[in-house]
């Protein structure tokens, strides 16, 4: 070897050495946005101590499952969960195919611009929204419907797309554990087939990874071609003991980490942690009326109540976010 | 850098980049246990065309979605179903706890050997024995029977472990896509939690990637310890229209290959290749009486009818067991 072929070996050495240190190094500098306190490091041990081979809470990699919630734990949820907000706005759109709706409820309110009596009727009246909105089409018609609908709607008080009132930590977060080997999943009571048309843009999280409420479809042969139609029927809610059985059906094995922020994810975070083994839960707390919303007790959307409770007994981790976060949402683009 | 370091570093240097070089490259040499004949040139063709960058039918890493049957295409299911012979096996075993099944259908019949007869009662009578078998536990108790059976449990003819009654072609192709960044996903009309438990050691497949039929479970808190029950419900059974749905359910985008050995996974290839772009489809054609079993047009088990007529039509590939096979069951372990 010249000791020109031995400077660029060494030189090619060196690169390939420090970018595989760089690889290795999986610390908590990824979590710019996390202030220094309870939380964070309560995280950053965890990943630390699963991470750590040879150590009693070692985990494997195949087993390094974390699950998130979506409204109020990725991306804000006020002051209506946004996948409502599409059904509204679909039903505008929709409405000159439908006169009736001028004299039938909730349509008639809803195109009056009145949500509240529109979805005074309860449940009965959001589900009718729902599947009038979400059923009665292909598969990729529903995937084209969402894709332009994320793309051209914006948060009614702060402007921004919804896809873009994402909270930067959590961003951080993700990144974080799937650099240590982690498989983040999303476990929401949002529609499964509405999330995942931005999950893998916005999160990071394939299709695959996503977990939700869904409707039943049925396969067809059209013209000879195969298609997916949307029944107005529910198939699976994916909410409070719903979410440990979307987990095992869709997962088959227990996470090691929950992400939520309401009593709907109580359920998820019991399953995930009230057992031996190595095991991380946390709540993010809405405390911030300032940069996000200020909510928990009383909220008739995310309450989290029962979850705060259970959060002191066990342990759990609670996220503040006012005092926990020194950025909320992420950069516009 | 004296010329020891170098030495070394060259050493080193070298070592790295030969085993990057055969990390990348991907040749067909992984499909010992293939014939050189139509099929093996079919997948090969179709790999090294979805992952040539730059041409015109690259397929970015997320898109390479590759899916199977279990049953028939990747172990064999002659003369029952493994999964039957599971729940007959476990009615033996639970007999004792069961003296009116002397004289209960079709518990009596199979007690008394007579398989035919328990199962003369069709489809009722299967589920009768399926629920009794799989249901009325936490899913971490089915998870250790399931466990026990597959160690302890012989095939009736071979006298192999169930488990060793797999494909030695099937493992390569799948480890063969693997390392050309596809996932591999089951999608069996078997239950999902039953093949789980042995899909990862046997074929590489983590449980998140099980696609298969399911009863409803339920979540409780017992004595403060979170469980999930089977309940004797069906909850999805995933076999011919069934499987495209099962496919949206768990994955939410179509697979770009997709292999079957029956008229259950018909509609499962439909749904992946009469589409444009690029795709595979797969029939494994069960020719080989003398390694394994030959049946396809009249079986009762996975028969294969519609699904060569189908695959006549639309050029997709048959496998062609004793003809393209030269090994059929990967050796005893």
């Amino acid at each position: 070897m010249t000791s020109r072929a031995c400077a660029m070996a060494r030189q090619v050495l060196l690169t390939v050495l420090l970018s595989a240190a760089a690889a290795s190094a999986q610390t908590a500098d990824q979590l710019p946005s996390w202030n220094d306190g309870k939380a964070r490091q309560a995280i950053v041990r965890f990943v630390e101590r699963v991470t750590a081979e040879g150590q009693p809470d070692f985990v494997p990699v195949p087993g390094r499952i974390a699950v998130f919630d979506n409204d109020g734990t990725l991306w804000s949820e006020q002051p209506l969960y946004f996948q409502l907000q599409f059904a509204l706005d679909r039903v505008k759109a929709m409405a000159s195919d439908h006169p009736e709706w001028t004299s039938e409820e909730p349509f008639a309110s809803l195109l009056k611009g009145d949500v509240k009596a529109a979805l005074a009727g309860g449940e009965p009246a959001i589900m009718k929204i729902v599947m009038t909105t979400h059923a009665g089409m292909t598969t990729d018609e529903f995937d084209r419907i969402v894709r332009d609908w994320v793309r051209s709607a914006r948060h009614p008080e702060t402007g921004r797309p919804y896809t873009q009132m994402v909270y930067q930590p959590m961003l951080e977060l993700l990144a974080y554990l799937r650099e240590n080997d982690f498989k983040t999943f999303i476990t929401s009571g949002g529609g499964i087939d509405f999330m995942r048309v931005f999950s893998e843009e916005v999160y990071g999280i394939p299709p695959e990874q996503v977990i939700g409420s869904s409707g039943k479809t049925s396969f067809a042969m059209r013209d000879g071609v195969p298609l997916l139609m949307r029944a107005p029927e529910i198939n699976f809610i994916d909410d409070k003991a719903g979410k440990p059985v979307g987990i095992h059906q869709h997962i088959g094995r227990r996470p090691i980490a929950a992400f939520g922020n309401s009593d709907g994810d109580l359920q998820m975070l019991q399953w995930t942690c009230l057992r031996p083994g190595p095991h991380l839960c946390v709540f993010v707390r809405h405390t911030d009326a300032e940069r996000e919303w200020a909510y928990d007790r009383k909220s008739s959307i995310g309450r989290l109540d029962k979850g705060l409770d259970a959060a002191a007994d066990s342990g759990w981790t609670v996220v503040d976010m006012k005092a926990d976060w020194s950025t909320v949402f992420a950069p516009v683009r």
